[in-house]
C-alpha cells in the first residue's frame, strides 16, 4: 500500500554550507518523471516552496496526486513526455532530505538545533549536486515556486551556465520586511509554545504523542494560509457565512464563521506532518535570502550576474507575501542580464497560492513558454 | 503625579444588551475638551478603535499626550475652542468602563468570561447614554475611527437624529473574512496561551505577577501591528536593515532584523496594559458587526437607514484590514441615504494606522470638513 517514488542522492561528505557549517553523510530526496534523452538536454528541475515534498505529481511508482498534479505529467504544461523532470525536496526539509530531525552521525541523536545554519544557497547547492549526479550539465529549464524561486536564483547565481531557461513563480529577489515580519511571527508562535521545548519535542510524534508544539504550529500555519490567499478571494468565497449550529461547539470564542473553520482545517492537516525545527530553519533561510548580496547591495546588480538565455516571470496582483513589484524586479534584472524575458502578471484572486490553484492560467503561461523552448 | 481627566457616567441599571445579556451598575469612562455652548449644538463625539482609552488628547486635568494629540485641541483640526469634544472609553474596554475585568456586583468577583456577550451596538448605546446625560440631544458631529467607525454606524442606525454630521475614519460597514481571520487568530493566540487559563489569569497583574498570557497577547499584538501598517511603509523604513550585534542575544532564532525589533517593542508596550478578556470581547464584537443586519442582508440598504445631513468618509489605499473599497461602500450608502458626502482616499504609506500617524493629511480633511459645518 505504501507507494514511494523517492530516490536519494548522497551529498559529498562533508557538505560545506554557506554560513560555515557542514553536514556529514547528508542526502537529498528527489523524484523524476519522463526520460532523460541521450543529449541530456531535456531536464527540467523544480524547486519547491517551504513545505512541499518532492512528490510534485503522480507517477508509476507513486500514483497518489502530487502538490502540482495539474501542472506536471504527460501532455500537461510541464510535459513529462518531452521533459525529464526532477523535483528535489529541499535540504533541511523533513520529506526525505537531511534536516534538523535527521540523525547526526557524530552523535547518533537527531540534530535538532545543532543542525548547521541553513541558507537557500545550501538548498540550491544540494539540488545542483543531485542534477550533476544524474549526468546533467545544463538544465533546459529551472523552475522555482515561492521559496523555491529564491532557491532558483541562488542556484543560477552560484552555478553559472547551469540552466538555459528559467521560470520564476510568485517569488522574490530578497525577503522584504513584511514577509520577514510574518515569518518571524510564525517562528515565534512555534518557539513560544512550551511543547516546542527548545527543539526537544518528540520527533516523529504520532497523533497520540504529547510532546509536540501543536499550538505553535497551528498558529504558524493559519498565519501562513492568511498570507498565502487574498482578501478578495475570501470575500467571494466565505463572505460572512456562519457555520451550521451543529458544526459549532460550546466554546464562546470557538469557531463561528466559515473562514475560521477553513483555517482550522488547514492547520489540522498541516500540524504533525511537518517537523517544527525544519520549519524554523527553512523559514529563517527565506528571511536571509537576498540576491543583492551578489550585487554589492543592489538587487538589480545581483540579478545581472545570472546568465540564462530566456526566462518567464509570473506573479499575481493579489499576492501580499511576494508582491507583484518583486516579480517585476526579477523580470527587469534578468532582462538587464541579457535574457529574453516574458513577464506575466495575473489577477487570480487566490493570492500567493494562485500557482497551486489557478492551474488554468499558470498552465497557459508555463506550458506556452516551455513549448517554445 | 497621577493625572486623570476621566469622568464616569453610571449607565441605567440594568443596561440591556443586544444579544440578550444585561449589566448592573455599569459605568462608562469619558473625557471632554472645550465648553458646551448654551444651544448645546456644538458637541462632537469620538468613538475609538479597539485599544485606545478616552484620553484622546491632553487637557488641563491631564496634560499627558493623548492617542490623537495632533488632531484634537485648541486650534487643531478638532478645535476644542469651537467644539465641545467628548471621547468615550468603549463599554467592555478596561480603561475605566465596565469590562470583563470589572467586579460583577452579583458575585463580588470579576466577570471574566461571565461578562455578557458584547456587541458594538452596546458600545454605541453606552456612548449615546453618556451624551444624553450631558444634556445633548443631537451631536454636531460623530467621529468614529477603526472599530469606533463601526460603533458610530451602530450609534446612528440605532438612534435616528442623534447626529447632524459624521466623520468615518478607516473603518468598515461589516467585518469581512480577511479581518475576521486576523482577529480570530489573535484571539486564538491568547486563548491557547496556557497562562490565559480560560480567563482565570491574575487580573490587574503587575510586571512581577506570573499568571498573565504574555505570550498570547504578544503574538496578538504583533499580528495586529503587521496588519495596522503596510508593506510599503516598511520597505522604506526598515528594508533589510539588521540590528547591531550588541542589540542581539545568543538565541539562534532571536531578533535579527529591525522590523522584528520594532514588533517586539510594540508588543512589550502593549502586553500587561490591556486586559486579555476585554480584548477577546471587543475583538469578537468587531467580527460580529454588520450594518447589513439593518438592511435585510444588504450593506447598502443598512446604510440607507442612517439619517444625517453630511458626512466625510476617509480611507487609505494601503489599509489591508479595512480596505478602501469598504470606505467607498460607506460613502455610497450614506449618499444614497441622502447625506452630502465627501470622500477622501489617501495614499499614506502607514496603512490602517495612518489616521494616527499621517496627522497632516487627516487634519486637512477632518479640519476642513468641521470648519465648513
Amino acid at each position: 500500500m505504501s507507494h514511494d517514488a523517492r530516490r536519494y542522492f548522497d551529498l559529498p561528505s562533508p557538505f560545506r554550507m554557506k554560513r560555515g557549517g557542514e553536514l556529514h553523510a547528508a542526502r537529498v530526496a528527489y523524484e523524476t518523471w519522463g526520460v532523460l534523452n541521450d543529449a541530456r538536454d531535456n531536464a527540467v528541475l523544480i524547486l519547491t516552496g517551504l513545505s512541499p515534498s518532492a512528490h510534485a505529481a503522480s507517477g508509476t511508482a507513486d500514483p497518489s496526486p502530487g502538490w502540482w498534479e495539474g501542472m506536471l505529467g504527460p501532455g500537461k504544461a510541464i510535459d513529462s513526455q518531452r521533459w525529464f523532470v526532477i523535483c528535489v525536496n529541499s535540504l533541511g526539509s523533513d520529506k526525505g532530505s537531511t534536516c534538523p530531525a535527521s540523525i547526526d552521525p557524530a552523535t547518533g541523536e537527531p540534530y535538532r538545533l545543532t543542525f548547521p545554519e541553513l541558507s537557500l544557497e545550501d538548498v540550491a547547492d544540494a539540488a545542483h549536486a543531485v542534477v550533476a549526479s544524474l549526468g546533467i550539465e545544463r538544465l533546459a529549464c529551472l523552475i522555482g515556486c515561492s521559496m523555491g524561486g529564491m532557491s532558483a536564483l541562488a542556484y543560477m547565481v552560484s552555478h553559472p551556465g547551469s540552466a538555459r531557461a528559467h521560470i520564476s513563480v510568485d517569488t522574490a529577489p530578497q525577503a522584504q520586511p513584511f514577509a520577514i515580519a510574518i515569518r518571524s511571527l510564525q517562528r515565534e508562535a512555534i518557539r513560544l509554545d512550551p511543547a516546542w521545548d527548545e527543539g526537544q519535542y518528540d520527533i516523529h510524534a504520532g497523533p497520540d504523542d504529547r510532546r509536540y508544539p501543536d499550538i505553535g504550529m497551528s498558529i504558524a500555519r493559519k498565519l501562513g494560509v492568511i498570507t498565502y490567499r487574498s482578501a478578495m478571494e475570501w470575500n467571494g468565497r466565505f463572505a460572512r457565512i456562519r457555520l451550521d449550529p451543529e458544526q459549532r461547539d460550546d466554546d464562546p470564542f470557538g469557531l463561528e464563521f466559515q473562514v475560521e473553520s477553513y483555517l482550522e482545517g488547514h492547520a489540522r492537516r498541516f500540524v504533525r506532518t511537518f517537523d517544527p525545527n525544519s520549519y524554523l530553519y527553512l523559514s529563517r533561510a527565506s528571511d536571509w535570502f537576498d540576491i543583492a548580496e551578489y550585487g554589492h547591495g543592489s538587487v538589480l546588480e545581483g540579478l545581472k550576474r545570472i546568465c540564462i538565455e530566456q526566462a518567464l516571470v509570473i506573479g499575481v496582483s493579489t499576492d501580499i507575501l511576494f508582491p507583484l513589484e518583486q516579480q517585476e524586479q526579477i523580470a527587469a534584472g534578468l532582462q538587464a542580464a541579457g535574457a529574453r524575458v516574458e513577464f506575466v502578471a495575473l489577477d487570480s484572486p487566490q493570492g500567493h497560492d494562485a500557482f497551486l490553484v489557478d492551474i488554468e492560467n499558470y498552465s497557459r503561461a508555463i506550458g506556452g513558454f516551455l513549448a517554445r523552448l
